[in-house]
Order: C-alpha cells, then sequence, then structure tokens
C-alpha cells in the first residue's frame, strides 16, 4: 500500500532544508523499492501570505490522513508584527494540537568531529547522549484562561493545565525510551513551587512501577538548567512538562556544538509523526545555499523509524551523516577542524550524503 | 540611629555563611565606628524544627522592621517528605511575599582567577558581566488558582498571573540598574506563546521611552537558554519574569566557574533589601569546614551597598575577595590553578577577607 509523507516546507531555510531531506528519502525509496509518495501542504508565514491564515484546513486534512509529516520551519521577521491569532508559529502550535502529538523527542549527542565547535570543554561534551521528551500539547502554551482581565485589562493570566492522562501518556513514552536505553529516567518538574508538578511526580512514580528496571530520579527544573552544563553526561532520557521542555531542550541542543545537526520528532501513541529540525527558520541566510540540511535529513531519519518502521534505511542515514562529516564536509555553521575540512552549500551536503548511502 | 541586621541562618550549610558574613560585617561596623546590631530568627528547616512553620510571625516581624535582612539556606532532606506547607521553601517564598521584595537581583561575572574552572572554554566566559533582574513575587509562583480539580481530583492548575504594576516596577528597576552600566536591556519572555509575555513586552516598551539612552532587546525565553551558553558576553541586564527568571539565573550561575562565588540581593522599592547567596544548603558538607562563604560575604557587601548606603565599605569586601582569590586561597568547591593555591576551610577563608580588608 502506498505511503503518504506530507511535506511542510514553511518559511525561511524551511524550503530549502525539506528539499534535501526529500531527495535523501526518495533515493532511499526508489532504492529499496518502497511506494511511498510525497505532498506538499502550507503552514505558518507561507500560508498566511498565500491564504491569510498559518493553518489552512486542507493542511490539518491532509496531514492526518498521512504516515508521517516533514517540516521545515516557521516563522521570520515579515510576520512578527501579525496580530496574535495570525502568527506563524500559531501554525506550528496549531499543527500539534490537531493532531495530539504530545510527546516530542529532542535527542543530545555529541558528534565526534564536531566536539570542537562546543562552547563546553571536551571533558563535559564527549560523554554527552541524552533524550529530551517533552510534554507538547498541555501546560501553559494551552491552558485556558488566556487573557487580559481587569477594567482596564490591567491584570493578565495564563494557565498551565494538565490532565493525570496527560501527564502519564508522555511518561509512558519516556519510560519506553529509557528501556531501549541506558535505561535511567530523569524527570524534571518544579515540585517546591508547582501544584501541576506534584501531580506530574506523582503520576510519574505511578509509571515507574511499571518499568521495575529503569532508574527514576526526580529534579528541579533549576537545578537542570545547571546540570546541563556541568555534568551533561549524566543524562539518559529526560522527561518534563511544556514549557520546561521548551527552554531545556534549547539549552541542550547547543552544548553539542551545532544546532544545524539536531533532529526532533513530535509523536502520539499511534504510529503518525511529525519531524523537523530543532532549528528555526534562519531568515538571514535564505536562498544563499548557507543552510545546513543535516538536521533535517537526520529528521527523515528519525520519520523512517518511527512512523514508518524502516530501521535499515533510518540507520543507512545516520552513518552516511557521520561519514560524511567524518570526512570533513561542512556547511558554514559547522566549525570542522579536520584537515580534510571542504566548505559545501545546501545542496552540495545533500549530495555528499546521497553518495555517502 | 542603631541600623538592624535581622540574620537568618537557615539550614544546612546556612549558618556557618552567615557566621562569616556576620564576622566580615562586625569587623567594619566596628572599623568605621557604624552602629548597626544583628538580630538572629528562624526560617526553613530550622523554624519547622524549633516552631513547626517554615516561617513564624516573628520572623517576619523582626525583618519589617529591620533594615536588611542577610539568609544562609533552606532546605535539606529532613524536611523532603514534609506536606506542601510546612516545606523549608515556604520559608523563602512567604518572606519574598510578605516584604514584598518583587526584584531578586543575580550578577554572572567572570572571576579572572577562576575562569578555568568553567565548563564553557575561556573564550566565551572572559566577557562575562551581566546581571538577571528576575520579578519575585508574582507569576506561577503565587497566581491562584493553584489547585487539584474534577470528580477524582484529575485534573490540576496553576496560575501565571501579572498586573501591569508588578511588571513595570521590576521592569523599572533593570532600566535604573542599565543606566548605571552599558546601558543595554535584554527583555526574557516568551511572547510567541503566552498572553502575560504579550502584556510584559508592552509595558517594558511603554517604560523603554523614559530611559531613552538604554537599548532595549526583546528575546525568547528558549532562545535565551541557548544565547547564555553561546554568547553570554552579549549580556548586561537581562529582566524577567518569576519562573523564567529562576531557571535562566541557575543556567548562568554556572558559567562563570563557581556556584560558591554568586551572591543575590531581593529588592523592593525602598531601602529595605534580602541578600542570600545563590548556592542551597549543602547537606553534604554540613558542619565539616567545607562551606565556601564569600558568595555570602559578597551578598553582604550588596546589603551594604543597597540597604545601608555604604558603598566604600561594599568595595572593600569585593577588592578583598579578589585579592583572597587572586592569592590562591580556596575552599574545595574552587578550583584554583594558581601555582601558590592554598586549600582553606571555611573560618581560614573568612579571616583572610578580614585581612585583606
Ligand atoms: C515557535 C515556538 C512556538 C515553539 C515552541 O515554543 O514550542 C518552538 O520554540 C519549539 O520549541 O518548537
Ligand atoms: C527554593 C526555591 C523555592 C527558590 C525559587 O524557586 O525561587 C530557589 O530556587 C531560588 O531561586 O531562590
Amino acid at each position: 500500500m502506498t505511503k503518504t509523507i506530507t511535506v511542510l516546507p514553511g518559511d525561511g531555510i524551511g524550503p530549502e532544508v525539506t528539499d534535501s531531506a526529500v531527495r535523501v528519502l526518495d533515493y532511499l525509496f526508489k532504492t529499496f523499492h518502497h511506494d511511498v509518495r510525497f505532498v506538499e501542504e502550507r503552514i505558518g508565514g507561507a500560508a498566511i501570505d498565500a491564504e491569510g491564515i498559518p493553518l489552512p484546513q486542507k493542511t490539518v486534512d491532509q496531514c492526518q490522513a498521512s504516515d508521517a509529516i516533514l517540516l521545515g520551519a516557521v516563522g521570520g521577521p515579515k510576520w512578527d508584527r501579525q496580530s496574535t491569532n495570525v502568527r506563524p508559529e500559531q501554525g506550528l502550535l496549531g499543527i500539534r494540537k490537531a493532531l495530539g502529538l504530545f510527546a516530542n523527542i529532542r535527542p543530545a549527542k555529541a558528534f565526534a568531529s564536531l566536539i570542537d565547535a562546543s562552547p563546553l570543554k571536551s571533558f563535559y561534551v564527549e560523554p554527552v547522549d541524552f533524550v529530551i521528551v517533552r510534554e507538547l500539547t498541555g501546560g501553559l502554551y494551552f491552558g485556558k484562561p488566556s487573557e487580559r482581565r481587569g477594567e482596564h485589562k490591567e491584570q493578565v493570566v495564563d494557565t498551565l493545565a494538565y490532565s493525570e492522562h496527560e501527564i502519564e501518556r508522555v511518561v509512558k513514552k519516556a519510560f519506553q525510551m529509557a528501556e531501549k536505553r541506558r535505561k535511567k529516567l530523569t524527570s524534571v518538574d518544579k515540585a517546591n513551587v508547582l501544584e501541576s508538578s506534584r501531580m506530574w511526580r506523582e503520576v510519574v512514580n505511578k509509571v515507574a512501577s511499571q518499568y521495575p528496571n529503569v532508574e527514576v530520579n526526580h529534579a528541579l527544573v533549576d537545578s537542570t538548567a545547571m546540570q546541563l552544563i556541568i555534568n551533561p553526561g549524566q543524562f539518559d532520557v529526560i522527561v518534563t512538562e511544556n514549557m520546561f521542555g521548551d527552554i531545556l531542550s534549547d539549552e541542550a541542543s547547543v552544548i553539542t556544538g551545532s544546532l544545524g545537526m539536531l533532529p526532533s520528532a513530535s509523536l502520539r501513541t499511534d504510529k503518525l509523526g511529525l519531524y523537523e529540525p530543532v532549528h528555526g527558520s534562519a531568515p538571514d541566510i535564505v536562498g544563499q545555499g548557507k543552510a545546513n540540511p543535516l538536521a533535517t535529513i537526520l529528521s527523515a531519519a528519525f520519520l523512517l523509524r518511527y512512523s514508518l518502521d524502516m530501521d535499515l534505511e533510518a540507520a543507512l542515514i545516520e552513518t552516511a551523516v557521520q561519514n560524511v562529516l567524518k570526512q570533513g564536509y561542512h556547511t558554514p555553521d559547522l566549525k570542522v577542524s579536520s584537515e580534510h575540512a571542504t566548505l559545501v552549500n545546501t545542496v552540495e551536503m545533500t549530495d555528499q550524503v546521497i553518495s555517502a548511502i
């Protein structure tokens, strides 16, 4: 049966990097005779420009009907003055919510060839190999009320809301990942202040009894923000609520040397998932061939593994990327110190990955 | 007229480090013939043990009636199983709220003699010299409702609440600090998601018109978590809401090399302030003479400057600490690379500071 991947190029360098990933996927599908088709839809600023809204219904329907979604990036200064409801980011938040993609997976792993590029000393970076599982459809991002109040609208509230069910399903995902890894789970909260964090901790402890071989630790979000710098090698799987996950995963994204390398997956209970690079739309380098396509290509590897059950093909991409880096090929964002360092553009980097496969 | 400093030693190494700071202050007051008396009160676990509650009314009253407050640290594993309302941290949150100490000031500055101890490469750490101004009495920490809901208590909410007034007063403090420094203010929010952040941004822009010589930037909290690592030298004054400030200031606290060096001040509109080290109660090293008193001694310098208008005396402490470090004196937490490195205990370090003054 034909599988469908919806491609959402989005804004800025989004189209350049999704083009690259689609080329890599296409090459693999042809080589392995997989019947997969690509459908492109609009999201973010591109959708605002064409249709006046950041997430057209057609995009949602097409994503719902597909097996996986590959997204580039959304946003840019062009749309920054828009009113709240027609901002590009609403497209991203909207698609996550509409599809119920509650678990955002962001790995942080040291690439041997990029360790020198990290702001941290190698001693701290070398052992880094962890995954952040961020709750993605609850908390402060979607809680109501979120509004101005008072006679002169001089008050404002946002709401951090969770149900046990929402916490449980994402915590389970994290335990499942930990079971397949080094069996260590760090749950991050602010239980000394927030009622929601105390419920979070209770749910984690309850779910823990179903995974007796996983070691569980509870950590406070402020302390974790420190530990990610002074001892990032201690972590295996980190699970946390939406806003804490947003902050900590961005912090984690820079310790290993390049944001341009980091893939992410947004998953739910079935196989459907949305895959996107961690980096943004980088409006300053659009159309110059400077975009690093590797984060999106590695996101495509996640797509193969988690949504299409193509583990071998996923591993082929990952190995190819490692090899290309080892050979010294790099886009301008990567500070590679190999003797044979060769600066390449977006398309050339993609060519290199394909020939390394 | 006699001035009064209330000392709240608290838990863990709290009493050891406040003892040190009081000795330094006492030496200065004697030398300069200042009429200042110290009154000690209980807070945190120490108050729970003695009186069953983390913040006795007597402590609040005494703090209200004094000119400045010096706090050690609160909390420890001993009280971790307590119910929510009798936890040591409630004492700290309670005193901040009771006194209306809305502006928490935490500097991050590279000490030349400690740069090698940073997990970051010197290139990144050397230019670091910024201050985080964290809103301390609003937001998720105090917003209501904060409760379980639903038939089976299967829902939970916390509330992030602010008024324009609360935002304005802390933002003004930050502008005032920026005016006396490098005139650069970074306001951190999550305006692409939170209504409260959009109000925060509006208030910052409004207040900005009163400080035309301060350059203002708005940054997102996730992006700031990255920038603190990849380019911490860019910041001068950062202002942000309570929870973002909690996370970012802890992150910032580790980039310069030692948490054991960092003071903080919690201020309001008049001169009363509460001063405490950024580090915690370190229950693992209690009573071993290993505690580094410098963060508390530097907090005492802030106390002199902000609450008692003793700028010269404050500067004397700060210079003395610099000199003692330069001479290689260090507690076990400090990784000093000087040739003449001399390991000292808490009391000896305090002696060194006093003789350096
Ligand atoms: C664009 C923004 C709304 C989004 C978020 O906060 O979730 C982004 O920062 C991310 O992490 O994917
Ligand atoms: C102990 C805790 C409640 C407190 C806070 O979150 O404010 C601490 O982390 C701090 O930053 O002073």
